[in-house]
């Protein structure tokens, strides 16, 4: 009787214990770093010989490397509202082929009937924040604090935005920047704290608002969406990587960006929360090459923001999660800015919405090396035109305009299409549609579904 | 006295004892890895998105990166004598502005009175072999074998070469190619032993070959140069390699020999040379841009094969010495394949000869991670011509000839010289020449102090 009792005493406390131990476990955060302008080939990582990304380096090497990941738009502001929402601009109206983004005198924004990443986490107990660039809309009722984000602190619109009169015209601030020609708002939640946002610290002091955000909500499940102002122009670093790098000024603002993604790194690691993060790195859309030596590098992509080709809407892509994601892995899948709205609601165990149509495909198979993505097609839009479609390693280009130079900047509409294999030829060199009708015409069959099934909203982005 | 013998015994042991342990250490092995119109952006670690290579990115994360490392000449025959020689081709007359190289009814070859680094090894007891393809001449006295190899296993000259009557005209044989359309003859030592050289298997064989002399000499020192016929059109890979790459045939052409680099370090590692050994990678000269497809990508430089602009010399390189040269380091200073002449001799503990011009500059203390290399500038000639000059960050182009698309591949003398900086510019696309005389001038100053102690040699590559 006694050895009976002790056994069940043991049992009873066995299955006390492991029920402890196998209790709901803690839900994993999320971090989503997002450059602005940053192009393919501007990292160490990804090609760049004079870039220094030590931080980012070891990132792709503990973590994964996308080579065929896309931003939703070529241009911010449907970019952004596509990544909040797994949609299509088109979807919620948030591009427009007149104002390709929002300016300070816009009156539009994202609608309130969107439901972004951060609504989603937020009601379901994530702590959330954005600490950067929003450009979503910048009256009351179109803030992160609006949109499901705690806390806000950044800057609502581009850093390019707002040019006081006296400032210098066209191009020629940007070659060598001051602050003060634009009158820049920066905000905390709703409030406007500072004007002109001091640009020169702006990377460090989001740096350092995010890692709080981090160290202040350890103990519950969090989102922080942190979308750098940089490296849109004008660019502007802190004093201390002042003339850093052996790049010049766009260099000494990606070491600065490098250095910022370390900080959030080991804040994580420091915390322990490393093997419960999962941080994503990536862009809105390519290099703004017509500022020369102030713009990034596609890399060996073509062209670049504002483009359909693929420098404008191909990003260099990292994620990182230790003991999820495989350290050193590369992931050569097609991916797209709008899967991670699917793949932290699969990892939060929050349910996608159904009453609309979402273009997001949970990435989380392909985190975990376990298959690929469901994705099947990538639609380049360009404001509400469709210019192209990718499906496998085919990309037939219906339209094209290219952002680089004055000169051939006019839209050029292709009838036949131009077909590329971006496996083959990455670079979009050699138009091979002539040998491969078969591909155009399923390609084409795939644009006449995708476009008769489509409903585009209003645009938001045209009221002033 | 018997406390004092037993410590006499003692100390006389010791230094025995430690004169045994400081015996002449073992010099160094050496390999130098070396391809064929391999571009800039076609490694995973320098970019390429869909080619995998794995075994080069290994390398790169145990070794050191050089983003800023150029062939001596922009084709094939001009390169590969500076790498032997350390010396610009013209110094030997390995160049030529009518036969750009050496041809199946050339009758020249590397002179007499050169000294090839493998005669400056072999001479201090090196074992030597080159195994791959040569292209310094095929007659008897230019052979490897006659210039200080004790083996040699290859093709002579390219593997487009001696293409037989019957095979198709013009650039059809490239897009499907089969080996018997070229009668490029396969040589042991100094016989052929196969004609045509079956190139579906070269890549596999070279690396048998190259792997037997590793093995057959891990007690001496050795110098193995391996020189792979690929990625030179046509392009032919093992039967295992077929369709394994997205990229293609150009992609299974570079994943065969990433897996030649693996089983090259493989038994290094095996016979626990590695840390004895220094492995070099890199290639001749950049892509062969008018094959399309089967050409590779300069990645963000411009232009390739052919051309002075940076795609034509400047090359993806590694190397690879566990104990010696940092992992996952990255050299950001300029380096040459004539480099590798100096570098060997310093390791070996060979006096350079002093009895000629050499335009090698020992990188020991850059894979050291200790100091710059002491080179200054460096020459950019197409056969006799001056093109271009680069000293730090600055290249000045005096002349440019395109090698891509026949409408822009006439030479253009400039005048003023264009100007850029490539750390800033790496793509070439901005001239700041009106920005920066005093640069120009300096520039100009240095063109004129080289080419006025310049004493070019007569051209081998005329005579047939």
């Amino acid at each position: 009787m006694r050895v009976s009792l002790l056994l069940l005493v043991f049992l009873v406390q066995s299955c006390v214990l492991s029920k402890g131990a196998a209790a709901e476990p803690q839900r994993p955060n999320f971090v989503v770093i997002f450059c602005d302008d940053l192009g393919y080939g501007d990292l160490a990582c990804f090609g760049h010989p004079t870039i220094a990304t030590p931080n980012l380096d070891r990132m792709a090497a503990e973590g994964m490397k996308f080579t065929q990941f896309y931003a939703a738009a070529p241009v911010c502001t449907p970019s952004r509202a596509a990544l909040m929402t797994g949609r299509l601009p088109l979807r919620n109206g948030m591009c427009s082929n007149k104002r390709r983004v929002l300016f300070p005198d816009s009156k539009g924004g994202i609608p309130a009937e969107e439901i972004t990443i951060a609504e989603a986490l937020q009601a379901n107990g994530y702590a959330t924040a954005c600490v950067g660039k929003w450009h979503l809309g910048h009256l009351p009722q179109y803030l992160p604090t609006s949109n499901g984000f705690d806390f806000y602190f950044g800057i609502p619109y581009s850093n390019d935005m707002d040019r006081v009169n006296d400032a210098p015209k066209g191009r020629a601030p940007f070659w060598d920047p001051k602050t003060e020609y634009w009158n820049v708002p920066l905000m905390r939640n709703s409030k406007i704290i500072e004007r002109p946002a001091d640009q020169t610290t702006i990377t460090r002091r989001y740096t350092e608002e995010a890692t709080k955000f981090i160290r202040d909500n350890k103990d519950s499940p969090f989102f922080l969406y942190l979308p750098h102002s940089m490296p849109h122009v004008p660019l502007f670093r802190s004093p201390e990587f002042e003339g850093k790098s052996r790049r010049g000024l766009f260099g000494d603002v990606i070491e600065e960006v490098d250095w910022s993604v370390g900080q959030v790194l080991d804040t994580l690691r420091q915390l322990e929360l490393d093997d419960n993060t999962l941080v994503f790195f990536t862009s809105d859309n390519g290099p703004w090459l017509i500022f020369d030596e102030q713009g990034g590098s596609a890399g060996l992509l073509r062209d670049g923001k504002g483009s359909t080709w693929e420098g404008g809407m191909r990003e260099p892509t990292l994620a990182w999660w230790p003991g999820q994601v495989k350290p050193g892995s590369i992931s050569r899948d097609v991916g797209s800015t709008m899967d991670i709205f699917a793949t932290l609601h699969a990892l939060a165990g929050v349910d996608l919405p159904t009453d609309r149509v979402l273009d997001s495909h949970d990435l989380t198979p392909v985190l975990r090396g376990a298959g690929a993505s469901s994705r099947e097609a990538l639609f380049y839009y360009r404001g509400y035109q469709l210019m192209a479609v990718r499906k496998g390693p085919w990309k037939m280009h219906l339209m094209t305009q290219d952002a680089y130079g004055p000169a051939s900047r006019e839209a050029k509409k292709h009838g036949p299409p131009l077909l590329f294999n971006l496996e083959h030829d990455p670079g979009e060199q050699t138009d091979i549609a002539a040998k491969h009708s078969d591909v155009v015409e399923s390609l084409q069959a795939k644009v006449s579904m995708h476009l008769g099934a489509l409903v585009s909203a209003e645009s938001q982005l045209e009221s002033r």
